[in-house]
């Protein structure tokens, strides 16, 4: 498909951000945006760059009333030899398409998407900060568009890839989190949404995540839905723990996201022969290991912070201490080998970074 | 806080349906709408009566990535009288404000959503129907507004309520229903939203519905997330069952919504001297009450179609009757008297009843 440009005149491009040390997150867009639009019998149509700007929605669009809705996150940088890189797209097209067909809606061709968005990153390459740890935040977005009041799956959609500079999450070295276990609310049951990465799983951790930050906690991890006692994930990011030795990640049985950092943490460790597994983990568990002294580390993955560790749980008004109190090793080894694989400091013998320009 | 109104010219006003008979559910918008927006710090400002045309919403909006977002659903009609009347809107007023906590949205103020209901309607009489059975469904919505990829409590919000006329539920009489019952997807869990009216309730129901209506069923009756057995609701309506006489619904208990037609199911139960529990009912129980022939009859409720006889539930495949296949007596009383009671046909000893204009 040929992607149409509908680019600002020179004078009408925003000024860049001075300080790529006060970036913060998700509050600054580049000038353009990738778009392109979903008819049924149709297709996908209209691929173009277009000014960033409002979207024009009908007050009855279906994305406004019932949420069928998908996203993405992904990010682009400045790699050591001064190239700019993406890291493993194609594995957050792939995600894309399967949180699609559980929303019932048409994937985006992804050929179509990853032209879209090298497209979009070599017209906003100036937008893509330099700073250590900084980074341009990719968030391609569907939403349906079809203007109806009856519930349905929608016959239109418009898919859109935004782009904005994002500072370091970590300026000042890492910084263990402190966790609350949610034990009253849920974020997704078995047979629901919780794989997909869908509005609905974050519209449901909204209340707690909001009582947890007044209460000082940084996330809220999430429990099963039925027994309140299988770890499932930390608001944004997976959950790993490391007792006696051993990484344990929850597995993907359809209630947590799929998370490709998730991925990469697991390769890496087999390739390292660390013992990594997959299995249900309950809170018990590791309130157990802590007790026996064997909690040696836990982190989160994700993409926005790639790799952050856990310094403790609060689980029915007690606090659980995680290791020494310090960034265990396997967190600190796993962040510097996908952060130095991302910027080409280290080799990547998974084939995971893909250069743009 | 005073209305402003920003009317079209008599000239740009679209035609009225001209075939009553034909106007189907949520197709056919009337020309203006209410609006009002939240800014964090200010409130509700800018309250209007504004032409009905698309929102222009930021790519970041909230809405569109982490669905916050909540809505009603009422009717406004023409009585014997030739009055326009709403049936409990304080009712709907008040569950919107519930809904709006669990997401940890401002509720908007009930005088001035009120007040605003009432104004558009006056601005829009011309639109509601007058064919026995149509109705002007009216659609209060309020959406997350503030421009952030974070995941975030929004400081923005539209509020807005949109209207248009609406066909009869059963031009051509009562027709029951039947209902898939849904074994694998879930809709709401214990500590999720399943009791506000949210959009992400309706993503969770989309893949279900779709394979329930392909293989020819009305709609899907939702279990309990964790057992599997526990009936909950039926898609857009609660669930009644009338067995050995007694009518017994599934109880208030977090996971379902509140419907205001229940309410009112129950209390006219009640007022006749029925027999009517709120309590947990399995699905193995209403297969035994089958069995046994004690199964009187099913219904739903809802504001659309007030009360919808079930004719047959399928469960793993085998086809459950209900009663003789006809609707039942119950069912047919509750449906003559609400509808009764709404057109100004019967006493309305609740105060159900508000006059419009």
């Amino acid at each position: 498909m040929e992607i149409k440009k509908n680019l600002l005149p020179a004078d009408k491009l925003q000024p860049k951000p001075k300080d790529e040390n006060a970036l913060g997150f998700g509050r600054i867009f580049a000038d353009h945006l990738f778009a392109m639009d979903y008819e049924e019998g149709k297709g996908w149509i209209n691929a173009r760059i277009d000014p960033y700007g409002p979207i024009a929605l009908d007050p009855a669009a279906l994305v406004l009333h019932y949420g069928q809705e998908v996203f993405e996150g992904m990010k682009a940088y400045y790699g050591k030899d001064g190239g700019v890189y993406l890291f493993r797209p194609e594995a957050n097209i792939k995600r894309m398409a399967n949180s699609c067909a559980r929303l019932c809606m048409p994937a985006p061709d992804k050929d179509i998407f990853l032209e879209g968005l090298m497209e979009l990153l070599r017209t906003e390459k100036g937008w893509i900060p330099k700073a250590p740890g900084t980074s341009l935040y990719i968030r391609p977005n569907m939403i349906a568009t079809e203007a109806a009041l009856g519930v349905k799956v929608s016959d239109n959609y418009l898919f859109y890839i935004m782009v904005g500079p994002v500072g370091a999450y970590y300026p000042e070295g890492f910084a263990p989190t402190k966790i609350y276990v949610e034990e009253k609310y849920v974020r997704a049951a078995p047979g629901g949404l919780g794989e997909a990465k869908t509005a609905a799983n974050y519209a449901a951790s909204l209340f707690a995540g909001e009582k947890a930050h007044e209460e000082g906690y940084t996330q809220v991890l999430w429990l099963d839905a039925c027994d309140k006692k299988t770890i499932e994930e930390v608001g944004t990011s997976n959950m790993f723990f490391v007792i006696d030795g051993e990484v344990t990640t929850a597995p993907l049985d359809g209630t947590i996201l799929p998370g490709i950092t998730r991925d990469s943490a697991i390769t890496l460790c087999k390739h390292w022969n660390i013992p990594v597994s997959e299995r249900k983990i309950t809170i018990d568990e590791v309130i157990k290991a802590q007790e026996d002294g064997r909690l040696d580390e836990a982190f989160g993955s994700g993409t926005a912070a790639v790799i952050s560790p856990v310094g403790s749980f609060t689980y029915r008004g007690q606090e659980i201490p995680v290791g020494k109190g310090e960034t265990g090793d396997i967190s600190r080894r796993l962040y510097d080998e996908i952060t130095g694989i991302q910027w080409g400091e280290r080799p990547d013998p998974f084939g995971w970074v893909t250069k743009v320009c």
